[in-house]
């Protein structure tokens, strides 16, 4: 039987859950701040399950990373985390193999071990950002060092409005929770988070012109997923698509309209937890032969 | 030891050759027509070399197909082959199993096998279309029916010129070679083939204008399948890269003006026989569980 413990480190929240078959037998949440806190939290539900030490332990966390090392790189967002040798100093306290990995490749792996199960699917994160993971064939989309599936940083357009990442016009910069709330101060005159957008968009033309530009230029990344992956579906989650109903049909009839064939679009049936599971399916997820994580017997 | 024959039907063009480790033993080539002159031209290639029969056939084409049914679908450039069963059909006739895929998929296939052999690329066909194969941790991403890697047609501009495929502002009817030939026609009033027009960009500022749109297109194509697939490097096949000397450059740079990192572009060192190649290989990189093709057993 295995006992996994996920952990995934979100920019404001860390949760850590024991997982037996993709049940979670009990969980922990916290605002994030360093190893330390979620070394005790690991603890803690070790304790509460009864388990004498994890099978294993999987680390979602929004950052860049060496997967090889299983290191944090440089964070702004993440500043105790930054440099920490995640699956080292982990796989020590707990004397397990520990794999690191990119939160949105974990939410992925979560919905190919739990959730649509499919063999060829994408998941797409609409949330403050844009990221993702591409499954094909039953397997992960690794890329060359883990770094595949950044969809929310496909430039759409070259000339289009800068992005966090340095380049201009990304679907992140045109779609993204932050880049939403950041034109709608500068288009509407009022701070309003994306949600709050939304819901002005009921009865505001300005609002929703950037609510169907957004959704425009999500349809398009999709589009274009479709295009070069030939996914069965495209699996979103994040805290954008709570709208869905809303903007389900914007983004869908823009993605049918820019891709041959009929992409099908659905919301995680794993809501909030896709990447804690995920978090906890990737150590067997992570193929051996040439990657990174900490093994006790290595 | 395999025995394998590789086809390559093209618009124009169909290759034949008997292929035994990645060597070229014997060859046909002629214009395309149905599978009489298939059968006909692997039957000489067969006595040539001496071999009673084929171990397996690998068939790749520019066509719709049914991959599942081994099936050709309609297609107004290979008139002799719509509806044909090219799997059943050569299974008969050589009773050996018999597998069809898309000419560009094929082409990855070739690389994977003899050419770069990386374990993640993308192979893009620049010629008078623009087609691609992805392969990731050494396999193909087939997508759910066969159909991924259609690279040509994600769609850039969504207000852009029509494409062949009914959609607008397509990477192909930005930078394919039939839609450069076209806008030379329309802007500078002279019908001049692709490399004509790379010719004549040396010493005319409008038809240096449209060379740079192209480049530029299909850089923006390349960063956005690095953001999603984080290849290695990226291999490019087709006529249009005959001109590399004068179009590398400008589609690098805009490669990496649109990608974190640093695409790596590189010409097939497989020449214009990598789908040919890549066909001969196709039988042992299809996934046998869930894959059409024939077998005279099954």
């Amino acid at each position: 039987m295995e006992h996994t413990i996920g952990v995934d480190i979100g920019g404001t929240q860390t949760r850590v859950a024991a997982v037996e078959e993709g049940q979670i037998l009990a969980r922990r949440a916290f605002p994030t701040r360093g190893i330390r806190e979620v070394e005790r939290a690991i603890r803690e539900v070790l304790v509460e399950v009864g388990w004498p030490q994890p099978t294993a332990i999987g680390v979602g966390a929004p950052a860049p990373m060496d997967m090889r090392a299983g290191r944090i790189l440089g964070c702004p967002n993440l500043p105790h985390w930054n440099g920490v040798a995640v699956t080292q100093d982990l796989g020590r306290a707990f004397g397990c193999p520990v794999s690191l990995a990119n939160d949105a490749t974990c939410a992925a792996i979560g919905e190919l071990a739990y959730g649509c199960r499919a063999r060829d699917f994408v998941y797409l994160t609409w949330s403050t950002g844009i990221g993702g993971g591409v499954v094909s064939g039953g397997r992960v989309v690794w890329g060359a060092s883990g770094q595949a599936g950044e969809i929310g940083h496909i430039v759409l357009e070259p000339d289009g409005p800068p992005c966090a990442c340095g380049k201009r016009g990304c679907l992140e910069a045109l779609a993204g929770g932050a880049s939403l709330a950041r034109r709608a101060a500068a288009e509407l005159g009022t701070p309003l988070s994306a949600r709050e957008l939304v819901e002005r968009a009921a009865h505001d033309a300005a609002a929703r012109r950037l609510i169907a530009s957004a959704c425009r230029a999500l349809g398009q990344g999709i589009a274009i997923l479709w295009e070069i992956l030939e996914p069965e579906r495209i699996v979103l989650g994040g805290g954008l698509t709570g709208s869905w109903a809303t903007l389900g049909p914007q983004v869908l009839s823009a993605a049918r309209a820019m891709a041959r064939g009929e992409p099908r679009l659905e919301r995680t049936r794993l809501g909030d937890d896709v990447g804690l599971l995920g978090a906890a399916a990737l150590p067997s997820h992570l193929p051996t032969d040439w990657w990174g994580g900490y093994s006790p017997s290595a």
